[in-house]
């Protein structure tokens, strides 16, 4: 494979400007007091479309010849990827078509549609997914654009941690969640290249491990039946993706539905930001005892906010 | 009276910063789309303890006496301003002791108590406040604070929108909310001092309406039992802040429950950033037809950001 460095990364970050937000940096006394480190919050919730995904979705799609880019753009996803691939190919003035499951929540599936794609309603399964989205390529010859098995989008995720370490040097650790790998091996590239000192690990739910089960069998161990409420972080690793993953990740830390709840609402009471729980789950890591960051400067990507405000984890 | 001017509320604002932050003034786009206006929010949902409060109650505790302040300082309130008069005494090293009605929210019972305050519960009325205050008074000799009928906790909430006009001059309004009127006065004078250009306008609460009511009478009619989710709007206006709001404040416009929940819930789900009910208002205000600031450029003074997040609005 030929790894993106951060060269790519680089230009990556260059062609976004123009479309994204520099999302702040925010730090928070309370917390740091409550975990006892410091910590840096990258806050990718305040990003376009509110989530990390448009860095990567909009490189890709800035990456598509113009022929192909013609016939228009298209993946399979329950969220957040599917509302930046949308964006993004509206800023750049092409088609969208989306394979959502019907059951998808309900804020993601308006935000898509108010961005302007073309929606294809499936069965919540993988292979509904995959189906679907086979028979829209047929018959649309639009370009799929992989949520996360995709170099250009793992090159695009990876300028979030490159604003971190530019912005705050010096940094012991840089943490992300992990669901399908592609912000985490986007981030592990950017640190790997810009910072040497630094190390990136992965926080994921106990409840969809297999991050961490794949990483100690050394293969890829797909998720299956996860049930977590980090709803962002239900995919397994990819071809791509866990490779980056093998070669530049400390270790990955897992967590209770409990832990993440708990992070979840500490950062909407103690920092006052809306975040989702898939982004809570590095701060659950580091409120879980015995984890190795102790005493440590941390930053962690915020991954995103796009959450069903009547429907909270904390309101039965 | 002796009305604070620009200088004061500068010289406040120098006291002040070793104490707060200087929050960030952002925007939104789609709540500017929505609205049909260009909005500035000064999030002082961000400020330390949470609120505006702490502006003015550290203005008001470090211009007490030291022969007084040995002797601490005291206030009734239901939450904001008891938890920024604890936390502006713990910073001097003074006693704080709080008059709380024993239904406040517990999220502000709890932080009141976390600065370390000496709660005093007492029933929840005026009347019960007061002798419950008076009672405290007597036996501890400490400093009444009172939460907006004061000239130092004026001058000090002043800073906020001296803060927002320094950062975006030209603006054409600029909007509190009104409770008691400290926020507003302060707010007013601060803009008059500063841009002549400027105007303000306050929002409040229809089922609170009782400033609107005293504007339009020319004289203070007190609050009678308001019910509105803004709880941070319930009193009357004070015989030091209504003059102000009086001279400077050019309108009051009045929302009802709806449009203050629909104005909280859309500033959390787009700009992803947790507010109080009451902070919500004067957005609330822009959502409703017929107000008089179309297509101008307006400045809100978010209020706070301490909410019970399990007992949310639109969650029933």
């Amino acid at each position: 494979m030929n790894e993106p460095g951060l060269d790519e990364i680089r230009e990556a970050h260059e062609k976004q400007k123009p479309y994204l937000h520099r999302t702040p940096v925010l730090t928070c006394e309370a917390l740091n007091r409550l975990c006892g480190l410091e910590i840096y919050f990258k806050c990718e919730n305040f990003q376009k479309a509110g989530a990390f995904k448009i860095r990567g979705a909009l490189n890709a799609v800035l990456n598509v010849s113009d022929e192909q880019a013609a016939r228009g753009v298209t993946t399979h996803s329950s969220g957040n990827h599917a509302a930046a691939l949308t964006l993004a190919a509206k800023w750049r003035g092409i088609k969208a078509y989306v394979v959502m499951p019907e059951n998808a929540p309900e804020v993601k599936k308006a935000a898509v549609a108010g961005y302007g794609a073309e929606i294809i309603f499936c069965q919540p399964t993988l292979k509904a997914r995959e189906e679907t989205s086979a028979g829209v390529i047929e018959k649309t010859g639009a370009a799929f654009i992989h949520p996360y098995n995709n170099l250009d989008m793992i090159t695009g995720h990876g300028t979030a941690a490159l604003e971190l370490c530019e912005e705050v040097p010096d940094l012991d650790a840089v943490m992300a969640p992990v669901g399908g790998g592609g912000l985490l091996s986007g981030t592990a590239l950017a640190v790997a290249g810009i910072s040497s000192n630094t190390r990136v690990y992965a926080a994921e739910p106990e409840k969809a491990d297999d991050a961490y089960r794949s990483l100690k069998a050394g293969r890829i161990i797909p998720s299956e039946n996860p049930d977590t409420i980090a709803d962002g972080l239900l995919t397994s690793l990819g071809s791509l993706t866990f490779p980056i993953i093998q070669k530049y990740v400390s270790g990955i830390l897992t967590v209770s539905e409990e832990a993440i709840i708990q992070a979840m609402r500490l950062i909407w009471e103690r920092m006052k930001i809306v975040v989702e729980p898939s982004a809570a789950v590095p701060l659950a890591a580091l409120l879980t005892k015995g984890h190795p960051l102790e005493g440590q400067r941390v930053g962690i990507i915020l991954s995103g906010g796009n959450v069903d405000l009547g429907n909270l984890p904390w309101n039965f």
